[in-house]
């Protein structure tokens, strides 16, 4: 580990942070920072911070890390803690900036199709903000409850994927803090950009390790007409994802296709106490259609489902209604949290394959289970190459875990490299994953990535030891 | 200029780069080199390089890379040279890559939807592949002689813009030769990715300065079925532009918004030796619409005409067939070469300002030329906000262009900073925006650049003098 030397903070910093903060109750200090604050939703990385500090303003973001700067005080940024690979962990303590009261959306500007927002704003009421208008943010990851900052800092990619992307592709502009404390802006609401170096793309999935983005301008779409989905049955895991491939060769255009086990469906039914509307099978692809019309929507998936059935898919049971719909997301909607119920802990693998090996993939999880002595599950986004694998405790004891939890990643990653993946497809690398990351890549790779943080971050105060840097 | 010193080609050089290429026909040295080396499509920036070697490998690139920079030569990656800015013209002179002769379509993966290639495929090659194969590669830059890496090197935009976006939104993946001569991969397959710094994007758009692209993997689409194209005369070109945040807000989305004036018109009519098939206006605009059925297509531009002649449009102009789409686009397509057919010199601004601004760059473009003396053509992609302003020289002396261009250029870039808008929509931004750039960035922004430009290239080998780097 470098030898990187950071300031405590005491009583004198906080009277002076204070001084720059104004309010009181949004600076929290030794025993009023509640625990939440040493980690993230899955809790494997754990850390303190010194001091937690609520800013209100891109201008109070820059004074506290100027202050930071000068001081040497290490500052960790922090949405709503949604995150699986402890990103927003305080490896080396210091100073929490927890963005959550800056959550104004700006401006919807519909002649140029953007939304501007604070970092704050959660993914639920954004979406159902431009939803009101009659407007369209497509990246949807699982967890509504994240903040936008957050899905930026991840490059957050969700299930529609397949057909719209993924966060990058729909932010335009950032105002980003910098390091220094100064405040800049990367991008803008212009559609086309060659002008010099891509900034904007460095800070999307650099986990808050370059800068602090205290405002977004993102890209909106009209919202679509009508969407459909199709739930449908397979008798195999295999028939199900081999099947993927072919959907997508036939050059439809699914707007998600995700694969889903029994297992895993038995788990959210459990868990939100809700039966799933069929329980044919052993395995199921959803995939969901959206368009402006009913017509252009079922040419779009008649041919799926011939193609499908062609394939040996049992039955297609077509939900357009918004009620079935539901019932049917929302179980996909609790796997995370399902599964999590269902073990005392688990750890996850979020590594993303080209999508035509998938299936070699999810084949490789269940053949391992035996070899690792764990129990495995996932799911994923079938459509896109991005698998979600999740390694439960169950009754292990600790040590026991760790050998057997180590062996699984090690196999697992190894697998992923060697069908040409890489570590994470949406989830980040963070704390949890980055001595996977270093071995995924290319030297040449690591190096790039530590002499990017140098040049944004000297002296190395935002959110150390996090992504390239062991 | 900061004191970088590079080394002289002598003989011994030739002698042991000549050994590591073989063929000596794929070497050009003094007296062989052709003028064309020396500058790009617009030929206001020239410098000539010492030698020009034609890989045919990432091999050959990486063997080159790793002699030059044991020997601190400059090297300048090219492709067909048909740049605006200077990008590909050696400031330091040194060894030109001349690309042309990688020039391989290496793989077409249905499965995955995705295109491999090597850098030297020229674009329209690439598009006519992928129809052929019923795929579609959205980026449509006018100029369809370059490169793919040329594209990628500038983030090529084009037309589609509005509807698909730009060069960067489908490069999935890269292999890049580093200055050190390292071949390195950025991406891959995959469709996400949060793993790590996103170093692909960083190479996109950096005209050759971080690293040579030496292989690319292109992101495909089903291609639309069905096109159909409006032209729209309006009373007047400000009635024309104003039209395009309506449509933007109305939620239709057109492929393209193009608008065009009746004096570049006749310019391509005179270039192509052909008639423009409708005479009655001063200004149109044109637009593209594409999807799977008529029905579709129709109820999109159905919208967008009965909106453009509520807007006073005097007529809206359906293109159904191929040939009447040929004498419309094949005109717009001529804009460049026709204006520079009409004058002796020219220059020009690629600026991009928000789209809801483009009709005051517009009006400012026009207002501008009594008072700094010069004629001045625009057109450009009113849906995507990126004008093409045309400064013309026709008789003036040499030094009273340069006062009266820089005057202008000056003016420009100003207006186009007071609308919250970028230096470069698409051309980038090479040697002879450098100056505007750095006017139109925050120093740490440009401090930002030249960083970055110092981890990936230490001894400053790769096309010096370009972007920040005054």
């Amino acid at each position: 580990m470098p030898n990187w030397t950071y300031h405590t903070i005491d009583e004198n910093d906080v009277l002076n942070l204070r001084a720059l903060i104004g309010e009181e109750q949004r600076m929290l200090w030794k025993e009023q920072i509640s625990e939440d604050y040493s980690h993230d939703e899955l809790g494997g990385t754990s850390s303190w911070p010194e001091l937690v500090i609520k800013p209100v303003s891109a201008n109070e973001v820059s004074a506290v890390m100027k202050y930071a700067y000068e001081h040497s005080i290490p500052v960790t940024a922090r949405g709503s803690g949604t995150g699986l690979v402890g990103s927003c962990v305080p490896m080396e303590h210091g100073i929490i900036l927890d963005l959550s009261l800056m959550n104004n959306i700006l401006e919807l500007d519909e002649e140029n199709l953007t939304l501007t927002v604070e970092p704050g704003v959660l993914l639920m009421d954004l979406t159902a903000f431009v939803e009101d208008h009659d407007l369209f943010y497509p990246p949807d990851p699982g967890e509504k409850s994240a903040t936008i900052g957050g899905n930026i800092s991840t490059n957050a990619g969700g299930m529609r994927a397949v057909k719209y992307g993924v966060t990058r592709d729909f932010v335009r502009g950032l105002e980003v803090v910098l390091p220094n404390g100064d405040i800049v802006e990367f991008g803008g609401k212009v559609v086309k950009n060659s002008s010099g170096y891509d900034l904007k793309d460095l800070i999307i999935g650099s986990e808050g390790t370059l800068g602090i983005v205290t405002k977004a301008i993102l890209k909106l779409l009209p919202l679509p007409k009508k969407t459909i989905s199709l739930l449908i049955p397979f008798p195999s895991l295999e028939k199900a994802i081999q099947t993927v491939p072919k959907i997508i060769k036939s050059k439809a255009i699914p707007t998600a296709i995700e694969f889903m086990q029994k297992e895993v469906i038995e788990d959210a039914e459990e868990y939100l106490g809700k039966a799933f509307p069929d329980h044919q099978s052993e395995a199921y692809l959803l995939l969901k259609f959206d368009g402006n019309s009913q017509d252009e929507i079922e040419r779009a998936y008649a041919k799926v489902a011939d193609l499908c059935l062609e394939e040996g898919a049992l039955d297609v049971l077509i939900s357009d209604t918004a009620e079935r719909d539901e019932s049917i997301w929302k179980a996909r909607g609790a796997f995370l949290e399902a599964i999590k119920g269902s073990t005392t802990y688990m750890d996850e693998v979020d590594m993303v394959v080209p999508r035509s090996y998938v299936n070699d993939m999810v084949e490789y999880l269940h053949s391992i289970q035996r070899e690792v002595g764990l129990r495995i599950k996932s799911f994923g986004h079938a459509g896109d190459g991005n698998l979600h694998a999740y390694m439960l405790k169950d009754n292990l004891s600790d040590e026991e875990w760790e050998k057997r939890l180590n062996k699984a990643m090690d196999l697992i990653y190894a697998k992923a490299r060697e069908l040409n993946g890489q570590v994470s497809g949406e989830h980040g690398i963070g704390y949890a994953k980055k001595m996977y990351l270093k071995e995924s890549l290319a030297k040449d790779n690591i190096d790039l990535m530590n002499g990017i943080k140098q040049v944004f971050d000297a002296k190395n105060i935002l959110n150390p030891h996090k992504i390239a840097q062991l």
